[in-house]
This record gives C-alpha cells, sequence and structure tokens, in this order.
C-alpha cells in the first residue's frame, strides 16, 4: 500500500491551503486498520465522527457517501491503514466560522505501521511524559486535530520506550501518546475516565464491551501512578495495535502479562480473526 | 488585494496533504499588518515565531530568506494583511518527528479587515465566553495552530458583540479570542501573565514598551472578572486592530476610555502613522 490522498472522493496530489485543519486545526480525525479489504470497526469510527462534529458543530452531513468511500477504499489496499480527517471547510481569515459552512473531507491509505509482534507478546517498556494534558472538558474524548500536546510528549523520546504515559495536570493517568490505557486489579479491568481530557479510543470502547461480554465487571476509574503498584497488569491499546501489554514503567514498575489481558488478547484475536500476539499474521 | 499564496516562495493554489500542520495543528502563525508597503512591527514578529519554534522544536533557520520574502509581499500590496504558517514538513504517519524534519512556510496575503472605526473611537461590546481556557504552560504565549479554543469560543455568539473575554480553568481573565486584554487602574496599566495560557500578542509587546517609554507604570497582574469592578477602563488590541477600548461587558459593567488608554491610543497613532480611531485611514 502506497501513500495516496483523496478530497471529497477525488483523487488529489495537494490539498486546499485555506483548509481550516491546517490554520486551527479546526477538525477531525480517525485511523482504521483496514484487514483482508475490510474496515475495523467502521461504525465506531464513524460514530466517533459523529460525536466529534457535535462537539465542534461540523456540518457533515454525507455519512452514506463517506462509509461508501472507506468500504471502496479498503477493498482497493485489502490490508493497510485508512486516516479520515474532516476538516471545516476554507472561509474568510479568523476564527469564526458559519453555521453552514461546510466540511471538506480527505481520506488517505497507507501501509501497516511495521510494529514488532512481540509488543504483544512480550509486552511493551514506557515511560512516563513530563508534558502534562491541559484539562478541556469541551474538546475532551473526541478526536480532533489540535494534537500539540502528543506530538511534544512523544518527543520527549526516541526508540528507548514503545510508549509513554501520559498525565493531566491533577497527577491523574490518562492515556499514551496514541493508546488509551488500561489497568488489571482484582480481576476488575479499569479505565481512566475521559471527561477532562484524553482520546476516547475506537479500541477502548471495543475492549470495555469485550469485557463486558466476558462477564468481566470495568470501571472507569481515577488512576495515579500510586495506583499502579497495586496492578495486576496494565496494557495500552490502540485500533493499529491491539493490546500491548506493559512490561515496565520507567523506574517505577514492572508487569508481567495479567490473566485477563491474555484472555482479552484470546478474544479480541477471535473477534477479529487474527493471531493472538501477531495482529498482522492473518 | 486578493488573497494569494506561496510555499516557500513559490506562488502556489494547493498545498501539500502530509503538512503536519494540517494533521496536527504542528505548527506556528503569524497574522501580519501590512500599511504603505511595510510590515508593521515586522521584528517582533519574527522574535515571536523564533520563541514559538523553540518551543515546538520546528528546525526552521532561514530568517533572512523569510524577512526578504515578507518584505517584498508587503511592497506588492502596498496596504494589507500577510499571514504567516510554519508548518513542519511532511513526514510518516504518527505524532513522532524527526529533529531535522523541516519546516514548510506559507505565506499568504490577504484584504484588510473592515472593522469600523467607531471600535477604536467609541469601543467596543464584549461578553464573557463561556468556553475556559485549558492550562498548558509548554505552549502558553506562543502563537502555535491548535486553535480549537478560540474558534469555539468564538462561535458563541454572532455580531451582539465585538469580541468575547476569555478565562482559564482558575476563572482568571486571561485575553480576547483574537486580542490581548488591559486594565487600567489608578494610573497604572495591568495586563494578564501568560505563562500558563492565552497568545503573547505582538501589539501587546508594543505597548508595554510605549507605556513604560511614557513612563506609565505597568504590570503583568493576575485579574479576575470582580477585579473589573474597580477598573478605571479596560481595552483590548491586537496588530490588526489597534486599541479598542471596551465599551460594556455584558452584564457586569460598563466603561468610558481610560485616559491611560487615550493617550496610548494618540501615542500609536503618531508611532505608527495612523489616525487614532482611524486605525486604516492613513
Amino acid at each position: 500500500v502506497s501513500t495516496s490522498w483523496q478530497v471529497d472522493t477525488k483523487p488529489v496530489e495537494s490539498v486546499h491551503p485555506g483548509l481550516r485543519a491546517l490554520h486551527y486545526g479546526d477538525g477531525l480525525f480517525e485511523t482504521s486498520l483496514v484487514r483482508q479489504t475490510q474496515v475495523a470497526w467502521l461504525e465506531r469510527h464513524l460514530q466517533r465522527l459523529r460525536a466529534g462534529c457535535m462537539a465542534l458543530r461540523l456540518d457533515f452531513s454525507d455519512w452514506g457517501g463517506l462509509t461508501e468511500e472507506l468500504e471502496q477504499k479498503a477493498a482497493e489496499i485489502g490490508n493497510g491503514v485508512i486516516k479520515t480527517i474532516l476538516s471545516r471547510a476554507p472561509g474568510g481569515r479568523g476564527y469564526r466560522f458559519e453555521a453552514h459552512q461546510g466540511v471538506t473531507r480527505i481520506v488517505s491509505t497507507h501501509p501497516l505501521p511495521d510494529y514488532p509482534p512481540e509488543r504483544a507478546s512480550q509486552g511493551v517498556r514506557v515511560r512516563v511524559c513530563e508534558l502534562r494534558l491541559g484539562l478541556q472538558p469541551r474538546l475532551a474524548g473526541i478526536k480532533h486535530l489540535n494534537r500539540l500536546e502528543q506530538v511534544m510528549a512523544r518527543a520527549e523520546w526516541g526508540d528507548e520506550y514503545e510508549e509513554g504515559l501520559m498525565l493531566d495536570y491533577n497527577g491523574q493517568l490518562i492515556e499514551g501518546t496514541m493508546t488509551n490505557l488500561f489497568v488489571e486489579r482484582d480481576g476488575v479491568l479499569l479505565t481512566p475516565p475521559l471527561n477532562a481530557c484524553g482520546v476516547a479510543g475506537v479500541m477502548r470502547s471495543v475492549l470495555l464491551d469485550l469485557a463486558g461480554q466476558l462477564g468481566v465487571q470495568t470501571r472507569r476509574e481515577v488512576l495515579r501512578l500510586a495506583d499502579l503498584e497495586r496492578a495486576d497488569g496494565l496494557f495500552l491499546c490502540n485500533s493499529l495495535a491491539g493490546i500491548w501489554p506493559v512490561r515496565s514503567v520507567a523506574g517505577l514498575a514492572q508487569f508481567g502479562t495479567g490473566p485477563l489481558t491474555q484472555q482479552l488478547q484470546q478474544v479480541l484475536s477471535r473477534h477479529s480473526g487474527m493471531v493472538p500476539g501477531n495482529w498482522y499474521s492473518w
């Protein structure tokens, strides 16, 4: 899969310089896994886009057309990644937008990331980022295009770790730079509430549902670094990575892969037809 | 002046879809007034870009070339607005960037905004925005491209007010959606510190310096809505608007134009060769 771009369903090599995504990050995105010609968890990606459109008052309505476009792209590339950007359309200079200013959609295809399968089977090393997430309930949960916090957090290290944990300004554990976080404790699956910051990932919602179907108790719970001492395990997840157990949090703690984590990896594989610990080998 | 675009000094009608400004708001911008073929406060705009490049670790070095480009554009358009965007250049998918990933610069020209001169002479009506600014010291002060807070704050009203005041999550008065804020009290000029959020405007720095030259005491001071009761006046400012005295804060207070505000308007006009209260009539 080579990288290619479409704007409002037309193949392009460049985009309008007035797009408000470019000027203000005024828009949303989704990064979706394509496997065997299907967009994984397509309906959940669309649901989150809908929630984002509400929050940003983006006047997008062509959900049928977008679904069709994504399905067509998935059929074309077979296996890979589709990124969807919804940007508020170009308008005058300035922050103000019109109620019906319209939305430009950019759909691009990319190769699968080359994550080593050991990340799922053996676990990953993580660190705690120095940059703290600011609190902004109005933008929390949605996958908007204002991502400087994640960009600058990811710039804190190179290849020494696979991911960084992010705290908010109250010291609450929120997520990884590109993943959501789950903690396993006494047979209960805990994940931070994302009311004030963070991105409510599609894989996070998939796993909360799968755990529920397994009869595993799940709870959105405020977590701090000190809570990691009592954890039986933690893992990170996103749509492309699946589940990565955390092997070590630098300077703080080491973990094995908890029993719930293993169970969820197996169920997720079965659910998605993938081999556990080797996400891309189907 | 019609809107036109240049990317890295070449005239264009579109831009690369992989620009990180588009994907993450990973970049900076400046909006500069051009009058009589000169970029007003050019050196200060460049200074703020330099500070922004440090904060975002943007590897931009062609300051001579950028200066030349802006001066040339100003000569071409005579009077108008130049917007400069520095975006981290396209790279792989994901938040990570390389140390020397490079920077794409987009320079565009626009007509002057059609602000009625009464805004400067009679003052403006403002409201207090419901959206509160999140605290993020790592991004405070610089003019980065993550502007959803301003976009959503500006969407709270239509034409009923000329500007909205923004508080942070601690209830501190910070700025307007597109302006900085000054309060005049007992002959002292107060403006909020911008350590945790807000944009440190070029006009704000111009006015702090001009006030100093006039022997007026200036202080960066934490201000809350309750402090407006004791104010002798307040005003908003930016590079394009100059100084707008605030006539009323909806539901809270009314003001005349304070003596310091008048003095600063006069000095700013003299300094910039503009007629007070009629910013664009020179």
